[in-house]
């Protein structure tokens, strides 16, 4: 089979549309099969995290090397289920959450880019933005919080922004989490019936629900104007969780397969150091 | 049995010699008992978390509320591995972990709190601080980076601090992950026989260990001087690490239970929403 980085690349001039929120490319099995086959990706997503950690720590050439996960989708599209399934996988200490709020009175005080380079990952870390600069090319395009030549100048400068990071070593992943309107009504009528979930539910989201045609074409436009080599989108059918789930955990795992990490050599002489270990009570 | 808070509290005039790095104390039980209860705690973990988050997110009135978890002890003692195993536990999106360095130039320009207070976590999250402020009174003890005088004035400033955390609805858990040389012995060497963790280890580790009983002094002198009640500290027996993990994975619990957290009640109309959701095609 393909690997789920082509079957999923969003092609030149995709209309999200054509895409089936309820597909599962890549994956030949039944829902149960996809549940187990995440854990299963478990282990290997741990240890390649912490090579890529173990990489960085000790200074090794290619020390700067890093991955930016970048979620983004409609309410609902579980950009939190990602986060806990699947970036759960791998090594704590080795990931960097930002989850992106209504930008803060300081944060409009500077360049939309501002914010998102304070949460860049540190090298041999993998960052996870659940929401990111591209809020800026959605939200802002849908309600016109900007003009034309301002959204324009944005992706621009996204594009500018994301090479320069790719240039610099950080593998970047971005994931649009495609649901269906029907999908996302279950989701936030189920958020109603539980009261374990009326938290994660504010009227305002059918407020925006209701601007759903005018949010795809923004996620059309930032998605095709922002669609680089050195940084490409990933459409990713999201009605299934479970499918979801497994694809990213194998975007992740390809990617983090294709940086040829190793575990670092000793940069000391191991037996001289077994043998100071030894050789006194302390 | 008692409170795991209450067994591993350290009691004033407590020497650390005293206490059997490998204890058990509140484990009535079996390695294999011990290591399949950790994850048995991860439901009520994971849901706590998500509460504490929930009623932050909605702002409720105590939507203060955080947690400080502050893990210290000897290189090998496992910080990592509670990091991995019991934080795991908690929901991704609630944890936010710090790991503390060497401080850099700017942060040596500081006073060495200013570091800290920028990683405290935000309302409703988890802190996990891995290393942290005790740094400043422990190596810097040991290898007389400051005076006498400074290190009596940073006792102090460190209880006015963490009394200020506490009592702006800050949770503080501080934990000293207690070895045996021994087994630190055993653990360093197991890092030089496995290609797998040789990055982890460092010759400077060595000299460090040679400082075994000065570092035991300024750990006794510090947790004796910052033991508070709102800020107390646990001393976790640690050359068994399945039980440093569950024991730790307990004091989590604990403290998140003691808060009395529950699902935020709705602050909108279910019936209306869910027929405004209803009631068009979006």
């Amino acid at each position: 089979m393909a690997p789920i980085s082509e079957l999923l690349r969003l092609a030149p001039g995709t209309r999200l549309a054509e895409v089936d929120p309820h597909g599962k490319p890549g994956f030949d099995g039944a829902k149960s099969a996809g549940k187990r086959a995440l854990p299963a990706m478990g282990t290997e997503l741990a240890d390649l995290s912490e090579k890529l950690f173990a990489e960085a720590y000790t200074g090794a050439d290619r020390a700067g090397r890093r991955v930016l996960l970048v979620l983004q989708g409609m309410d609902t599209s579980g950009k939190g289920g990602v986060v806990s399934h699947t970036v759960g996988l791998l090594g704590p200490e080795s990931v960097h959450l930002t989850s992106f709020k209504k930008p803060t009175e300081e944060e409009l005080a500077h360049d939309f880019l501002w914010r998102v380079e304070k949460e860049l990952p540190e090298r041999g870390t993998v960052g996870i933005f659940d929401r990111s600069h591209y809020e800026d090319v959605l939200v802002a395009r849908v309600h016109r919080l900007v003009d034309a030549a301002e959204i324009e100048r944005r992706y621009d400068a996204i594009n500018d922004f994301e090479r320069r990071i790719a240039e610099s070593g950080t593998a970047v992943v971005k994931c649009m989490l495609h649901i269906s309107p029907e999908e996302q009504r279950k989701r936030l009528l189920a958020r109603l019936d539980e009261p374990t979930k009326q938290w994660k539910f504010k009227p305002g989201d059918v407020d925006e629900r209701r601007l759903w045609p005018a949010y795809q074409q923004a996620y059309e436009l930032a998605l095709e104007r922002c669609n680089t080599d050195v940084a490409p989108w990933y459409v990713v059918p999201s009605d299934r969780k479970w499918y979801r789930n497994w694809a990213i955990g194998m975007l992740l795992l390809e990617t983090l397969r294709g940086m040829g990490l190793s575990w670092p050599a000793p940069d000391y002489d191991v037996a001289a150091q077994r043998a100071r270990l030894q050789d006194r009570a302390l």
